[in-house]
């Protein structure tokens, strides 16, 4: 194997740090893998980063002879096209964290940062659901609702590197709060927190029994999961809630495929692992919410291929191509 | 002046067909424009593109010398990639009209159709507003909504050509009906047609006595045109309308913003015309309405440079490019 041929990919997480390594030329599941937990400040965040990066690194050069020559890091939130954090809120005490050049510094080679749900759509592309696809849109439905969008096969990152952030596009304004300070963000609805919200609507109306039931029989401890695990017995009232959550998943769909007209609509993020429980319904109300439907194409939403591993692929490939 | 210098940009639109003829080579004013009116039928609007661009290009050698060897056509809707206008609801009588292959026959040259807005933005991108900006977004605001996006430095049409729909966006699912058949579309709010229902709702509550004078004494009878006299006065009541207005044009604009991340926002149409009477309050709205404010520098929204000629412009240097 030539040198300088793989590629270390990283996905920084809430509560968690998934790396890879990657042959960036040969299609396949990564060649290592490791998951760690994400530690509280910037300081840790960063020690975690180089700890990882370097053991992976050097058991891929010691059971591979060949030399990881590129490093990528996916982390949450809006990252500059410096490589710097600007804004993570899912990473307490980060802000203004230049992942880059620290990273850089401490790994003694380039690293490439970019938006954890931008190199999820990469990996997509490039070895998942997408693949074929130059125009694509990622959406991962998970705590919060996080997205990566392909333009003529490259990622968009837009003027500053902050392209693709729809969780926060306003589609109520009298909608609930968000602790983003406005009213209606998509990702109050169509989010693993959205499902408990609408869920708990229910069970405030009596119309959620069953999930009640598995919460512990008080309403207001109604989270997404059980909504998941009581629609997957059939339980009607469930079904009833995940018919709401899809439609809310699709409005926002559609005003993505409105706007960016993508060849393909790929969906991730914890709640994509409910398959078609929830990507069922989200399709029948994408298909009455999309403009013109009758004079466009249907656009498949499918789930995504990589599951949690597809951000870190995606930073690794980012990474080996530079691009 | 060598051969084949010249290029012919028409924009068509629900009443008017405006056609420029511009040197691609050279910065300024197009060499040529006419404006006609946009008869009813597929059939009559070939016709009608047909003449006028002969008529311009006729001219336009006779006047030069050089030759005419691009045409290119903005056109209102839905147009696909081989230059096909799938759905166009401001053309009456008008679907899957294959313009680009019956204008092409007719003229005996390539001709290259694209959506009017995505032409307009490419006019505003080359010549206008948008200059300098690799990432831009062009909103106009007319009788509905329209869009055009610059993605590093190229138009985005998506997989389909159907890219920049925006107007459609669903920013309020309990609003008003569109004649699109879905509630709480953009345009109910921050077109033309949105102001003037935003101000009958005014003057409905008594709060609008010197719009409604202007229109008449009927508050039914209130349109956007009536709104934006009254504030270019003074009236407070008007300009009250005009920051409700404004908030919802800025809900649009932040949607799009946390998207696409552009460097530049250049708002067109119609109501750009009223100025900073219109763009002042979306500004001071866009700044609360946009997700992290604080952690992303501020996307200037500007007025577009080239007011109605922009989609035929645009239409020359897309066509004279063939991109």
């Amino acid at each position: 194997m030539p040198l300088e041929r793989l590629a270390c990919g990283l996905d920084l997480g809430g509560t968690k740090l998934l790396g890879v390594v990657v042959d960036p030329d040969t299609p396949g599941p990564p060649l290592l893998e490791e998951k760690v937990a994400t530690p509280a400040g910037g300081e840790a965040v960063v020690d975690q980063v180089v700890a990882l990066a370097t053991r992976l690194r050097e058991q891929a050069e010691a059971r591979t002879g060949a030399v990881v020559g590129a490093v990528g890091l996916g982390a949450p939130g809006l990252v500059d096209r410096a490589g710097t954090l600007r804004y993570g809120p899912n990473l307490p005490g980060v802000v203004d964290l230049g992942l880059a050049g620290l990273l850089g510094e401490r790994l003694g080679m380039a690293v490439t940062v970019d938006n954890d749900a931008t190199c999820a759509a990469w990996g997509e592309h490039e070895r998942g659901a997408s693949q074929g696809h130059d125009h694509s849109v990622l959406v991962t439905l998970g705590t919060g609702i996080g997205a990566g969008i392909t333009v003529k096969g490259e990622v968009l990152r837009g003027a500053n590197g902050f392209a693709g952030e729809p969780g926060h596009m306003i589609v109520d304004p009298s909608g609930p709060l968000c602790p983003c300070g406005r009213r209606g963000c998509w990702e109050r609805f169509a989010s693993g927190s959205g499902l408990g919200w609408l869920a708990r609507e229910s069970a405030h109306a009596g119309l959620a029994s069953g999930v009640v039931a598995r919460a512990g029989g008080e309403p207001e401890d109604v989270r997404g999961e059980h909504v998941t695990a009581a629609a997957s017995e059939g339980d009607p009232e469930a079904l009833a809630v995940l018919d709401r959550f899809g439609w809310w998943a699709a409005l926002g769909i559609a005003n993505l495929v409105d706007l960016l007209d993508p060849g393909v609509v790929v969906i991730g993020g914890g709640l994509a692992e409910a398959g078609d429980l929830v990507l069922e319904p989200t399709r029948t109300a994408y298909r009455r919410l999309v403009f013109a439907a009758p004079h466009r194409p249907e656009v498949p939403i499918v789930a995504a291929h990589l599951g949690e591993r597809a951000g870190a692929v995606g930073a690794a490939l980012l990474a080996a191509a530079r691009r």
